[in-house]
C-alpha cells in the first residue's frame, strides 16, 4: 500500500473536534483506495503557547515540512488576544505558512444546491454562485518590512507596515491563478487597487506580463472596492485583499462552516486548513460543523497528494450527507435534522 | 436669505448628469427654506485632465476651499485608466480630499423599505439594514511614505506602498466616530487586523484610549475578514478597509446608486460625493440613478451647512418618488415605473 505521513494540527477552539472528525473520514476514503495514512498530531497556536510558550514550535514545524501533508484546524481565542506580536497565536500561522513556503492559497466558494437556502441571498442570486479566490500568502503587508512602531518627523508616535511585491513573487501566484481559471471556466480576475497603489501598479504589470504565457485564458482587472460588490469567478489578489474578499465570499455562500483551503508551494507539503476560525465560543459543545475541515482533507488529497479518487469519494460523501438531509446548526434550515459535529461525521463516514 | 456658497465637481462619466439633477433639487429645497445658493462649477478628474492637463487644478481647489461646501459627482473612465499615477483622475480625487484635509468620511448604509426588492439579500435579511461606515480619508496606505518602484535588496524589481497612522489622525477620527455612534444607538465597532498589522495594533490602541471620552457609547473591535462577513452597525476603520467594507455594505443594500457620503474635516468646507463611481458605459444616455447623489445633496444640508430642515426636505422627498414607484434601472422591481436619470430628478422637485 501507498504510505503518507500526514501532520495534523488541531490547533485551538473548535479545531481539535473538527481534525479528529476529519482525521476518521480521511483515514476510510484513503484506505478504501489502497491508500495508507500516518498520522502525526502536533502542537500549534494558543495550545503550543500554554504548552511551550511559542505558537509555533521547532518540532512542529519540522514534522510538518517532513511530511506529506498538513491539516490544520483553526488557531486563536480570546485568552490570548493581548499577547504580544511574537507570542500571539496567528503569527505562529503566519511562520507556517512562511515555513512551508506555501505561497498560494486556493480558496473555492460555491453554493451548494442542498444548501440554497441557508444562504443570506436571494435564491435567484445564491443559486450557481461558484468562485474561486487565489489568495498570495508569504508576501505583502503580512511580511513587509520595515514594520512596527515609533515617531514620525513631528515626534508623533506611529504605527506602521510595508506592502510590498517582488516581480517572483507575483509571477508565480499569477500562473497558479491562470492555471486554476484554465481548469475552470478559462477567465481570471485579477485584483488590485492599482489607481491607488504602486504596489497595485506593480501587481498590475507584473499579471499581464504572465498572461503572454496563457493566451487562452481571458484576463480582466478589478479594483478591489469593486470587487467587493461583485464578486465572481476565479480572482487572483494579494495577501490583505484576499483575506477579506474571501471572507466575504463565505458570507454570500451562507456558511462559512462549509468552506475548505488549500495552501501550496513549489515543492514540499501543502498545508489545508478550513477557512473559518476557532470559534472559541461554541468550542468543546459538539456544534462545529467540521465539513470545511473534511472538505479541506478532500483538497488534501487531491492537490497535495494527487489522490483524486479517495478526494472525489469524500466530495460525494459529503453531498450525500447533505442530500440526506443532515444539518449542522450553521447551515440548518426548517425540514432537515440538526445534528453536532461528532454525528455529521458520523453520517459522512457512512457515505464514504 | 442666508447665502452659501457651492462649488460643483461634476467630473466624468455620469457626474454631469447626476449633478445638474441635484444641483436642481438642491436649489429649490433650500430656496423653500430661505436659503441662497451661488453654485460655481470647476473642472476635476479626467474632465481636467483634457482641458488643463492636471486631475485637479490649483483654481478647482482654491474655489473648493473658498466655498461653503463641494459637491462632488464621480470620476474616472477607461480613457485615462493607463495614465501614469499623477495624470489619474483618481489622483486629483485624492489631491482634493488632502487639499479640504476631510479626513471623516461618513458613508451610511441602509435598505429603505421601498428597495427591499432590489437588494440581493434575502427580504428577512436585507430588512432593517441600517449601517454606517467612518471611514478615515486622508491617511493610511492611500498616502504613506515611502512609495513607489524599487529593487530589493536581491536586486528585483519590487512595487511598494506604506500603511502607516499617526496617534492624532487616529484620535480624530475615532472622535468623529464615537460623535457618530452616539447619535445612532450607542455602538460602535474599530474595525482593524490587529492579529496581524502593527499598524492596526496602534488604531485598536489609540480607540481603546479615546473610548474613555465617551463612557456611554459602547466599543467592540473585530477584524477586517471577520466584519466583511457581517457588516452591522457603527463601523470605524482605516482608509483601504473602509474602501472596500463600505462598497460592500453598497451591494448588501442593493444598489450602490442609493448611497451617499460625507467627507468632513476639523473647520472648511465639507465634501459631498455619492460612493458610486463614474459609470462610463452608461454616462450620456441619461440611465444614471441621481438620488445617491441628492441624498449627498442632504448630507451637504445637514451635515456641511446644520440646515437640518432643507435636508429633510430633500430627503423625504426621495422617499415620497420611491413611495410613488418610480425607479431607475438598477433599482427597478416588477410593478413600478422605469425612468431615466431626468425623469428621475423632476420627479424629486415635485415632491421637495
Ligand atoms: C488568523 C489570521 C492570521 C488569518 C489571516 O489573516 O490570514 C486568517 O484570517 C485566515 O484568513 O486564514
Ligand atoms: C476613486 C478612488 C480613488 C476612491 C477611493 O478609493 O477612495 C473611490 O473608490 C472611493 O471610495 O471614493
Amino acid at each position: 500500500a501507498k504510505t503518507y505521513n500526514i501532520t495534523l494540527l488541531p490547533g485551538d477552539g473548535i479545531g481539535p473536534e473538527v481534525i479528529s472528525v476529519a482525521k476518521n473520514v480521511l483515514n476510510l476514503a484513503a484506505s478504501l483506495e489502497g491508500i495508507e495514512f500516518k498520522f502525526k498530531e502536533m502542537p500549534m497556536g494558543g495550545a503550543a503557547l500554554d504548552l511551550t510558550g511559542v505558537p509555533l514550535p521547532d518540532e512542529t514545524l519540522e514534522t510538518a515540512k517532513q511530511s506529506d501533508a498538513v491539516l490544520l484546524g483553526a488557531i486563536g481565542g480570546y485568552k490570548w488576544d493581548k499577547n504580544e506580536k511574537h507570542l500571539k497565536p496567528e503569527t505562529g500561522l503566519l511562520q507556517l505558512r512562511a515555513g512551508l513556503k506555501v505561497f498560494a492559497n486556493l480558496r473555492p466558494a460555491s453554493v451548494l444546491p442542498q444548501l440554497v437556502d441557508a444562504s443570506t441571498l436571494k435564491k435567484e442570486v445564491a443559486e450557481g454562485v461558484d468562485l474561486m479566490v487565489v489568495r498570495e500568502l508569504t508576501g505583502g503587508i503580512y511580511f513587509g518590512k520595515p514594520r512596527g512602531f515609533g515617531t514620525n518627523e513631528n515626534g508623533e508616535e506611529i504605527g506602521y507596515n510595508t506592502e510590498v511585491y517582488a516581480a517572483y513573487e507575483i509571477d508565480r501566484i499569477a500562473r497558479i491563478a491562470f492555471e486554476t481559471a484554465r481548469k475552470r471556466n478559462g477567465k481570471l480576475c485579477s485584483v488590485d487597487k492599482a489607481n491607488v497603489l504602486e504596489a497595485s501598479m506593480f501587481w498590475r504589470k507584473r499579471v499581464i506580463a504572465i498572461a503572454e504565457e496563457y493566451p487562452d485564458v481571458e484576463l480582466t482587472h478589478m479594483y478591489v472596492d469593486n470587487a467587493a460588490m461583485q464578486l465572481f469567478d476565479t480572482i487572483v489578489t494579494n495577501n490583505i485583499f484576499g483575506d477579506i474578499l474571501s471572507d466575504e465570499a463565505s458570507m454570500i455562500t451562507g456558511s462559512i462552516g462549509m468552506l475548505p483551503s488549500a495552501s501550496l508551494g513549489e515543492s514540499g507539503p501543502g498545508l489545508f486548513e478550513p477557512i473559518h476560525g476557532s470559534a472559541p465560543d461554541i468550542a468543546g459543545q459538539d456544534k462545529a460543523n467540521p465539513l470545511a475541515t473534511i472538505l479541506s482533507a478532500a483538497m488534501l488529497l487531491k492537490y497535495g497528494l494527487g489522490e483524486v479518487k479517495a478526494a472525489e469519494r469524500i466530495e460525494l460523501a459529503v453531498l450525500n450527507t447533505l442530500d440526506r438531509g443532515f444539518r449542522t446548526g450553521d447551515i440548518y434550515s426548517d425540514g432537515n435534522k440538526l445534528v453536532g459535529c461528532k454525528e455529521m461525521g458520523e453520517e459522512v463516514l457512512k457515505s464514504v
